[in-house]
């Protein structure tokens, strides 16, 4: 599990900071994660292939989190995708891209599709046998989603040595990565856990931007191996997080040390901190595993 | 007269080319002529002050001329911006900005107006004392203008030792600029030539892009000192340039040789060209005083 961070800062473009975008790799899936303007640029920085991104999660319609969506949905068209894209974001994000796709006469040639969000619930919004996608409902000025995504549990790994010994047919293989027992000719039953090994662990990863600090999101992003919390602000701004409903570095700490979050990264920083360590220092008073989104950087998990 | 290339690429923006998007500075105007994705991070790298812009010209609503729009709206309100400002563009260009506000729910708190354009004769669409601009319809595969902007010839400047060999009273110096003769006391009439300069000469500009080869253009920018024209590509892909609605650099040269124009800026290069300089050899068969536009240059008129 890759994440490319490709813009993380709120608010407006800058020349050397990027309104909040970013890239996930899961199994073989590229998702991107809101498309604030520029992204575009940013992907081609970062060399990242276009053409494997096939679905875009959008978290709110705040121009940072989305104004970049249909210059790169333009930019598909030009480079003659024919894959299918699909959208998943605010009730609304259809009609804004495809009006002006009509009156740029520009209408793609690939499938679009859109998924509207408008549940207040955290719902399934993407499966597949590998990958499952929920929104956390997060608080907000406006309607907003964040996204849990969640790698399944593989099939379990065989045990060679211990299936040859016991001179299991081949055929059988595929019930012992399913889980299931097997009984010999002479009857005997050997039980799964002695032939086959416990699959690679499942990871997850939840992106919650933007939100006041809300503890409901905590049942469901439990355990979650990596949460991505916004942190426009520092504790000393607090009034200012709760008015704008954004959180601080602290109230960010706070939730993955509740959700018993295994890694705690933070990002969406305000512009007026010249310094952003400041983010990393005062989260890392409540939570231990703290790291800092930057734009251009790649985390490995 | 001073104009910034802010992005002067076709199609889409990459990591070293914008798209289309130039800033004119006309008699204490900051004219922004057109705004592709990424404009507002070129005003910063161009240390342009923003806050100055009060007038913004687009050209048609393909993205690479219009898709930073929303943004740049979005920006100035959230510097709070207080001053009017003026949109002009093909009609649909305020529905496109204003669901975007809406559904973002972040309405501007400045006065934001909208002249939309349909006419397909050139129409006066901005006037004051000392600029006047007008449209210049374009042949595109979507409703297109291009745009003329005209100093006003200023008033005739007093020759100061003249006028006081003669002893005329301070009160009958406008009547001088404006081009009066004076009678003095003894019934003399003294003709204004003899006792004012004539003004600075009025500069023009006009922007091109995107067209075909349309000759029909040519009364309108007659005699401009400055033309910007699209070459999208060269002489050798004319067929493409016809197909796509663009002009190739020949065909720019040939636009301003017939208008009589003192000097011709080229951009909009397809980024298949690695080498823009090829735009200028081409032009500069036909025309003696090409220039090559560039992202980041400014040319002083």
């Amino acid at each position: 599990m890759n994440l490319t961070i490709l813009g993380c800062y709120a608010a407006t473009p800058r020349t050397f900071t990027n309104p909040t975008s970013q890239l996930l790799e899961i199994k073989n899936h590229l998702f991107l994660i809101d498309c604030g303007e520029g992204t575009q640029v940013q992907l081609r920085k970062n060399k990242i292939k276009f053409s494997k991104i096939n679905h875009i999660f959008i978290s709110h319609l705040h121009g940072d989190h989305f104004f970049g969506l249909v210059g790169l949905i333009s930019t598909f068209a030009l480079l003659n995708r024919t894959t299918d894209l699909h959208v998943y974001g605010p009730k609304g994000i259809k009609e804004i891209i495809t009006i002006q796709l009509r009156l740029s006469n520009s209408w793609t040639h690939y499938g679009l599709f859109f998924h509207e969000l408008e549940s207040k619930e955290s719902e399934i919004i993407f499966e597949d046998s590998k990958v499952v996608v929920r929104t956390i409902p997060l608080k907000h000025r406006v309607y907003t989603n964040g996204f849990l995504f969640q790698e399944k549990k593989g099939a379990r790994k065989l045990n060679l040595q211990a299936v040859q010994n016991y001179k299991i047919d081949t055929c059988y293989y595929q019930k012992i990565k399913n889980g299931g027992d097997i009984t010999l000719e002479d009857g005997t039953v050997i039980i799964n856990e002695k032939i086959s090994f416990d699959p690679e662990p499942a990871k997850s990863y939840a992106f919650c931007s933007d939100t006041v600090y809300n503890e409901g999101i905590v049942p469901i992003i439990a355990n979650v191996d990596v949460l991505y919390h916004e942190a426009t602000f520092l504790q000393s701004e607090a009034a200012l997080a709760q008015k704008t409903m954004h959180s601080t570095a602290q109230e960010a700490a706070l939730i993955a040390l509740k959700a018993n979050a295994k890694t705690l990264i933070l990002g969406h920083y305000s512009t007026r901190y010249e310094n952003i360590s400041l983010f990393e220092a005062e989260a890392s008073l409540l939570f231990s595993n703290v790291l800092l989104a930057d734009d251009g950087k790649l985390f490995e998990f």
